[in-house]
């Protein structure tokens, strides 16, 4: 069994994106160098949209710019101009979001699923001249809050769709934390057996105190990638108050402890954990903050 | 498969026990009538010991006395005399705790585990001719403080004893939440294949944010009893500041999302949540409420 979780850090973008605080360029990189240092081996570093719209999110390039290393980088983009700004920033990996439903996608981004995956395939196109590497967010993957419970078969027929016109890779996300375990472990065991492990990382929420217990579906599935957010820093756009993204910190001590390797440093993850609250003032922290002599004995 | 998963509530002990704030009588018992009228099947509501030693569980015998219907009501007793105080109070089912660990039996009860199971036995057959029931509490099952990875050959010798002398069921207990999905989903496997899912429930902390994570790995090893407390109440001994019980409204809302049934109105029950916030001003309530409105419509 391969014993080998990838991580990937989406809280300087996904985590950052909806706070009150607006980070500066040199905190945000001072956030992601300390998540670099921790040996987190994948980022999310920020998002090539309209300034206006999304202000914490500007000057994602000039972020991108001051990064060393080989931690791979990567940033979310929603259509053929934000992959040509990241593109132009250097960025290797991008990310597009597409949902399941129709609602969801003509409320998100004015165009239905069909459509939605039209304009997807430009851009997987255009990277594979690039020699660059689009990899795709299938959003509310189990519940979407305008239509309901998604079927698995269109999640399925989403992903099989996005791969075939070029997607690297599938992150199944649980945009509003309604997943639970057990239809977790139904739709990963599906796509898993259809396309294979590696095809998939998955993206929970805690909204729901749920987010460990559907990483450990996953996981009993064969999925070994998984975004989580530096201490869990990040809300639930959809329910003022609630919790968002899982703690990348409580994800590492549950799949270390669980015999997994993620090849990061608890120690200094828990200082990017700090930091992260330090500097947003709304991150709460994962529970393995309490638990650092113990884990380190 | 069986749906029906049974929720043993030990807010009212194991949740009060260690307060800040100790509770008036009729305060538990408002606290545990809440509970009663949201169809919370079993309910531990006291323990018989020492009264300087546990000053707020002083009186169990007076909250019983007011508590009525058919719901299941237990107590914890550490002995032959607390089975005595327990009995002549009306209470039908009262906890023993054994722990797998020699060191944790020494520490806590100044006996090693050998002498502690014969200990048990005694009120065992003292129970058998009072048609009474005593269930079992196999504590630090996973880890223990002191000696730390406990072997699931222990667990096994101990448990396979303790049924042969008599104990009604097994709880299960992760005391200081140290256990992972993996690790339980091995024990309870083992455990339910040798003796049959029910013999056995399940006790797990949110310490390490794993608690969920555990109830959904137990779930899947057939096992379909849980103890949890409304709200969270009760903190972790071993870490001050950490977490300590499974909050109960939150492992209701995951079985129930899950498919299973547990009897319980959601709604009630987040107002025995709210109650025991506010009867304590330390239980901080599960992620459920914020679901409330969403979760019944």
């Amino acid at each position: 069994m391969n014993k080998h979780v990838i991580i990937n850090d989406v809280g300087p973008r996904d985590g950052l994106q909806n706070q009150p605080r607006v980070l500066e360029i040199h905190q945000r990189v001072e956030l992601i160098n300390a998540l670099v240092a921790a040996g987190v081996p994948e980022i999310e570093v920020g998002a090539f949209v309209s300034p206006k719209a999304v202000p914490a999110m500007a000057g994602t390039d000039k972020v991108f710019a001051q990064l060393k290393g080989d931690t791979v980088f990567s940033a979310l983009i929603p259509n053929m101009r934000g992959y040509q700004s990241a593109k132009e920033a250097g960025v290797p990996l991008s990310s597009l979001v597409v949902a399941v439903s129709n609602t969801m996608n003509e409320k998100n981004i004015g165009m239905n699923t069909d459509t939605a995956l039209v304009a997807c395939q430009g851009v997987f196109a255009q990277a594979q001249q690039d020699n660059s590497e689009v990899q795709a967010y299938v959003a509310t993957a189990w519940e979407c809050p305008f239509e309901g419970e998604v079927s698995q078969a269109d999640v399925i027929d989403v992903s099989a769709r996005l791969l075939a016109i070029g997607a690297k890779r599938i992150v199944v996300a649980d945009t509003i934390g309604a997943a639970n375990p057990a239809n977790v472990t139904s739709l990963m065991n599906a796509l898993v057996e259809k396309f294979g492990a590696e095809r998939f990382a998955c993206h929970f929420h805690d909204t729901r105190a749920m987010g460990l217990a559907n990483v450990y579906a996953a996981l009993t599935a064969g999925v070994r990638r998984f975004d989580a957010s530096i201490a869990g820093l990040g809300g639930c756009p959809f329910a003022p108050g609630a919790s968002g993204n899982v703690a990348t910190e409580d994800v590492v001590m549950m799949v270390e402890q669980m015999g997994f390797v993620t090849g990061i440093d608890m120690k200094k993850l828990l200082t990017a954990s700090d930091l992260a609250i330090q500097l947003t003032g709304t991150a709460k922290g994962g529970k393995a903050k309490l638990w650092i002599e113990k884990y380190l004995s």
